[in-house]
């Protein structure tokens, strides 16, 4: 386990670390209700596709427990479903975990004590059955890892944009723990910053060998050094391959592909959405202009300058190698084998 | 002209826009020793190969306008000139500059006095040269822009880079002015972020439509967008077409190639070092860690996590589409081609 935890469910409040503020500012806030998750996912307070996930399991337990015997739970359950969904469009798992949860309510006819007893445990579970599947994933991509890798990373995948361990950041940590003596590259991940802020956090608490670069040195790393492969979260991976992750994921696979080091994806099977036929489907999500314009309290570009944020980009199935998932890895040809990850099941 | 000068003389000082506080804060600086104008190359308070060629001839003259009769003035010069040279090692314009300077004082024996008006004289050819070269860049380049063209742009080329109207801005600029309903997406260009503080500053300031974009996004950019043409600047040119520019230009030109957009390098024939054969022969200048660990007063990066800062790559030959200088716009094959250009003048 790590010292910290991203989010930590605590009976009748879900206490999260404050993302905003890492490294400078190790804070936690605790959430007593479902209009406060659906606000703390969309500001970014939890942050990563397993965790939002986890985090909106939470906020549905926090709606039915605070339910009178006056209240339709239904009525205020969808709700509160369709308040978490509008949070954020891209990450799958946060619609995977609400769907997961939708379905007890739905089936559901005994009393609304029992109902907030079977909630609770469903999120539970998601949130138990995380670390889990990370650890199976970081165990199936560890074999990809020579010894003394040199690793390309993107934004952040561990404990904290999960529950525990992380994606494509346990894969690295798991590497490190079987000695072999690997060094990561953080891209600091513009605009948030979340490889510099957050992976480098947990790298260093860690005791990870890690240096952080701009998005834009991942060519000349390449270069420079010998990078044995890149490894990568996703968002939502849709039924052909293509994969929705955070902005600068697409750029950093050209330029693996350019260079000819393999680029991998990292992710639980609940981040693959067959619904989804190909990444122009996904929809992106475009936040702020500010997250570029202003950094801490920085002016970094003029305020009357137009900006374009997307949130996330679609690397194309062309450019991928791999997709390291707690059921294995699966390879080209990508729409194919994702089907059968989930038929054989 | 443009409203601000990035540089200016004034008889015996020189007068910098300080570009370490744009676009928050206008700050001129007046430096009146070499010793300031190396420090003001050194910290980047004036940056931009085509101006620091420039700020280093004028440091010079400094040098010179305060020797005394009882001074050496070769072995006061030959100190100022080794000492302007080690500011930074990238862009050749520092060295070209500095060698029309020192090509006079090695050739001449007059008085002091006549040294002192001569020195004087050059750097402020240097200077005003710099502007009509520019000005024959943009012509040339802007025959390459469609109308209504989406053009892609990384760090700052323009007035705030030379001593005015700039170099791929330049081109841009001249598109602008023709009334060719032109638009720029400006790469933030990490960690320094010339081109959201800079080059957005210059567009607001001209009127030229723009967009800010963080550089990881180029990619997506270019997929969702029909960009024309990317347009850049360049610190050093070897003799076979290799490039060196600012931090991720090499990524961005990577990415075009992946999407068949043409990829400009824009710059005057001072750029190109026949000297240096190749691309690993350009020394790459590592700059601080805390460039990228901070941003203003913010930390984003933990203060022990290990950065490694190169403040240019170097983009091979086979991804550049053409080179636009003042003499005509050069087409591969770069070794051939780049030499010609220097045989016919």
């Amino acid at each position: 386990m790590s010292t910290f935890r991203s989010i930590e469910w605590k009976k009748d409040k879900l206490v999260l670390l404050d993302q905003r503020y890492l490294p400078e500012k190790t804070l936690y806030l605790e959430l007593k209700t479902v209009d406060k998750v659906a606000k703390a996912i969309k500001e970014m307070i939890v942050r990563g596709a397993p965790a939002i996930g986890v985090a909106a399991a939470y906020g549905i337990v926090l709606c039915v427990q605070k339910l009178s015997k006056n209240d339709d739970p239904i009525k205020a359950l969808e709700k509160a479903d369709d308040l978490l969904r509008s949070s954020r469009p891209t990450a799958v798992n946060l619609f995977w975990a609400l769907d997961r949860m939708k379905k007890i309510w739905r089936e559901f006819n005994g009393s609304v004590e029992d109902l907030k007893a079977i909630l609770e445990k469903e999120a539970i579970d998601i949130e138990h059955e995380d670390v889990e599947i990370n650890k199976k994933i970081a165990r199936n991509g560890v074999e990809l890892v020579p010894f003394g890798a040199k690793i390309i990373h993107h934004c952040n995948t561990g404990s904290l944009a999960t529950v525990d361990y992380g994606t494509a950041l346990g894969v690295i940590r798991y590497a490190h723990e079987m000695g072999k003596n690997i060094h990561v590259f953080l891209d600091e991940t513009r605009p948030r910053l979340q490889g510099a802020r957050l992976s480098a956090w947990e790298m260093k608490e860690l005791g990870i060998p890690h240096t952080v670069i701009v998005d834009g040195a991942s060519g000349l790393v390449m270069r420079r050094f010998k990078i044995d492969l890149v490894l990568v979260g996703a968002d939502r991976i849709a039924a052909n391959g293509d994969t929705a992750n955070k902005i600068g994921t697409y750029n950093l696979a050209v330029v693996a592909k350019y260079h000819k080091v393999p680029f991998y994806i990292v992710a639980p099977t609940s981040t693959i959405d067959l619904k989804t036929p190909t990444g122009q489907d996904i929809p992106i999500e475009e936040r702020s202009a500010d997250e570029i314009r202003r950094v801490g309290n920085t002016w970094v570009a003029p305020q009357e300058s137009p900006v374009f944020n997307p949130a996330f980009d679609v690397t194309p199935a062309e450019l991928i190698s791999g997709i390291i998932t707690e059921k294995g890895i699966v390879y080209p040809p990508f729409k194919e084998n994702l089907k059968k990850l989930f038929e054989t099941t």
